[in-house]
């Protein structure tokens, strides 16, 4: 048996929460409510009408009531999963109980919500033997009401270093007989909580960044088959900073992250998607820099590199490095300073080119990106190939195999993708890899 | 049951080393001597009469009976904990027969040391069998001796691969009926002898950072209850170096520190508390530096950032990037770069804020920080909200619960504390948070 | 029992791959049998002839029947191990068939190879229990061929989470009866199938750094008596880049690299023994610089610092910042500044001296480097001090022990070491530490 995502998601890339009881409204369901009629890049992949956090303690039982009430009427038409998350806590017996009723009382078949909800998430769980006993509760809720064992999926929040720890054995815990721990599905990181179960201290009061959290969640994913989640970025106006996040969270294998607004939802739904054009990046004194695109000519606009011509080729400056170099040697150095981030049209074309050439007994192709370099308004032509083998094909994989992922999956996005894309690529981006 | 810390303390600040016996004085015990009579900031949480590394092998036998005398005498008087560290090494069974001798010794009541004494300091631990071997130790000793089990602590040193493992399965291990692991106290990190361990090697010679080591240790602090220690930080003028490591440490959840020297006490007991006075950082160009204040002023005097006013509004220059932008925009910008460090008094403010804000019945209140902010003589004002909620409180009383866990078992420090905060703004911190 | 390395190599360099058939060349074994001849710094520590990857699937059983010829011709005279790669899948029975059966065919006794092989290489395994699965099929084959259990050594390539996970397992199950796990020898990364397995993604499509990775791989290894190795580092024309790797793995444990070129071995062989010769850095603005040495003059350079002379002493200038210091100020802040890199002599004369020293009965000495540095002109003389006690000592050893190990296991290096260091540092360098 390999490690499989079981699941009918293979990539999540939104984990949307909302409030589900408010205080002093007319309508206390109203957020989520609003929140279940969301379509297209607006809606998430996993909708949590959130019943703990989000929701204050004494509107909770209200909050269970009002998930059941919105489900039933707007879950079958909701594009992504549903999976509400309840109370619970690893010290706390009361709210482990209060967590247990919540579940079974929206799982009531006969109040028509539960056939449209995915799992649960389970909060602040904390060692492996919490876990099973939120995943036998959800076991018993299923046996009472006639459901299939095993078809409710459980989500979970990581906030304690119990978790942390528990993410290493989850492999050889899942195929024990005395649990249903296959139905796990998200591990989602909840830095909140989690930077106070370790008392970090941060002199602003900002959480820390936590790479090895973040690493282990992605790797606990990995190694079980299951899917990581980072948590809440609380900034919501800070748009570049969440995707600097979601960047560093990709090269963790982390795809998914949470979403506090459905403008943070349009940003996760689209940040891990290849990007409509490609561009270039110049090394500029230790940091990258996009050039300025026009056409196939990319310009340097910032001055931490300077290029002025001399009779006898150039001369380079970079930060407070100075070298003079002939028009072969110069091209060279850009080839070193630049890399390509190629689009969504360019890694189907790579790729396509590649199965040709396997088909035709090839192993390695090499694939050419051409630009005209232009600092100071001096132009240099260069040329960057790059080796595809195997490796990068099946590299190059993961993206297509998430784009693929969501288009089988999100109908509702097809025209946002198409419009995006264009159909044609769309339509190779479907095909490629199969 | 819980994962809580079963000691008396809940932070260590400062884990203070002193040799047990030094050659060629006319009292070889000076050093614990001195050591045992520190008081108020120069005394650390927890003392170490370190009968391994710190004193000659061929001195170690002294070196106890040292102990022994020296705790006798200034014990009682002594403000913080005493944990003697013993030899022991994971591959050498006469190392740690001789580390049992010296803890039986060192413990016989009669002598008068061990009712001062809370613990011992296990070094050089390898798996957590090996951890078992010393917790086993202790057991024969408090047996022999009449105390009660369970009642002398145990930290361990983590300088191997094996034992930066082993905290990975305390929690399990912790409650088995065959070992009394429950004595663990203090998980302290030894980077040389860990270097040497992993076998690593860096150009000049100096301790790598050993992020993820760190990362570990306290994760296994926070999984079982025990509290997390940084090692030894050998070059003590660098007093600017000390406090980068601990604001690093911080971040990471590992709040006490190794001392070699009294002055290195007195800044790791005093840099986890909240400051006494709030500041503002700019992140200029990648890098953040604070404000220099006067009242409620702040001037940037570095050259990284520059701001000129036009006709039309202001250029605003940060590092080789030049903005133009209207006052409303430049504000924006200035609220973005800038971030506040609250004092100690800023933090009891908001705690108590929004407890009367909670006791009325709302859920989250918006705190204010102002502050004109000077940048080439031009002024700005600009007005910083941020929004308080539960997980906002629970995190600002990590520092808050530090600070009360100093108050409460270092009487010896009420002085200087009033004397640094204000007898008012102690007052009000020993209270927040009831 | 302690942890020990209890193979022939307590340290290995290089991990050098070669193709083991060729499609279209006269002779299919022409890459295994060139490099089978490689001799001194371009032959590397362990050659793994690869049957894997680097051959394309269809060519892998002539693959092995050469992997015999070559090594039955060449192998006696190979001066470093050689380790075959074999196909293996976690998630492939059929890959694991075939792995078996080449196990079995080159490991026949009369075919004259198995006798020049130290063991296998089992790429992409999965959690301990596939491992189990690998070391058993090579029980069988020594078991078949009248070879002696656990004679063949394993090694793993890790290039996937849960191979990430089993590291931590080793330990404890490697002394297990029923499995002979005691012939494991390296752990390898494999960033490239890493990245797939852990489903990251990056912009320009290129590895991450994976530093959690490379830091449980070296103490996986720590902690089992294993040997850890990073994978491939595929531009194989820059140079600096593979250094700037080879720095970063040595700072975590890590000593050895895969080497995809025989200019890479040479590096890689290199890379990680001290330096011929000594230098300095000062650290400019955040930025380890070398300084330029003439004898013991030591030139900055680059425009970050800048010095003058004034009336009542010096203006130093480092980035944006400016201090006005008297000689003294100046010379105490530029020792801050400045950081000795030794040589191979330099650490050899410590290491002496501090032998004779313990010998006559002192626990530490103080160690001086005097240097001239020049900025701007402006000459200052700086003396560097540093304490050697046993852990500095013992922190010293690890390159020199490499050393050490290098020099036994490789006679085919010692005229290329010789040559680089001398013969006088040599002989020192072998004697130190006995």
């Amino acid at each position: 048996m390999s490690t499989q995502r079981e699941h009918d998601r293979s990539f999540v890339r939104t984990f949307f929460t909302s409030p589900t009881a408010v205080k002093g409204e007319n309508d206390s369901a109203k957020m989520i409510r609003s929140a279940a009629q969301l379509r297209g890049m607006r809606a998430p992949d996993v909708w949590v009408p959130d019943n703990e956090d989000a929701t204050a303690p004494s509107m909770r039982d209200e909050g269970a009531e009002n998930i059941v009430e919105v489900v039933a009427e707007h879950g079958a038409a909701f594009p992504g999963e549903i999976h509400p998350r309840i109370v619970w806590h690893r010290d706390s017996p009361g709210t482990r109980y209060r967590g247990f009723q919540h579940i079974l009382e929206i799982s009531d078949p006969e109040k028509g919500a539960i056939e449209h909800i995915d799992g649960f998430v389970v909060p602040e769980v904390g060692g492996i033997d919490d876990w099973k006993k939120a995943d036998e509760f959800i076991t018993i809720v299923e046996n009472e009401h006639g459901l299939e064992e095993g078809s409710i999926a459980m989500s979970v929040i990581i906030e304690s270093a119990a978790a942390e720890l528990a993410m290493g054995d989850l492999r050889e815990e899942m195929g024990k007989p005395d649990n249903n721990l296959e139905r796990l599905f998200l591990l989602v990181d909840g830095e909140v909580d989690y930077t106070k179960d370790m008392r970090a201290i941060t002199p602003t009061g900002g959480l820390p960044p936590w790479e090895e959290l973040r690493h282990n969640t992605s790797r606990g994913a990995s190694a079980a088959g299951l899917i990581a989640i980072d948590g809440p970025y609380d900034d919501i106006r800070d748009t570049e900073g969440y995707n600097e996040r979601m960047t560093d969270n990709r090269a963790k294998g982390m795809i998914g992250i949470w979403s506090l607004t459905p403008g943070q939802v349009v940003e996760a739904n689209t940040a891990p998607l290849p990007p409509v054009t490609g561009s270039w990046l110049i090394n500029a004194a230790g940091e990258d820099v996009e050039l300025d695109s026009e056409g196939s000519t990319q310009f340097y606009e910032g001055d931490r590199i300077e290029l002025e011509s001399t009779d006898n080729g150039y001369v380079l400056h970079i930060g407070s490095d100075k070298r003079e170099l002939d028009e072969d040697e110069l091209r060279e150095e850009l080839l070193n300073m630049t890399e390509y981030v190629p689009s969504m049209d360019d890694i189907v074309d790579s790729m396509e080119e590649f199965e040709a050439a396997k088909e035709s007994g090839k192993g390695a192709i090499s694939m050419t990106q051409t630009a005209t370099i232009v600092i100071d308004s001096l132009e240099i032509e260069i040329e960057k190939d790059r080796m595809w083998d195997e490796a990068t094909y099946q590299a190059a994989m993961t993206p297509i195999s998430l784009f693929q992922d969501v288009y089988e999956n999100r109908p509702d996005q097809h025209d946002d993708l198409a419009e995006l894309y264009g159909e044609e690529v769309v339509e190779r981006a479907m095909k490629v890899g199969e």
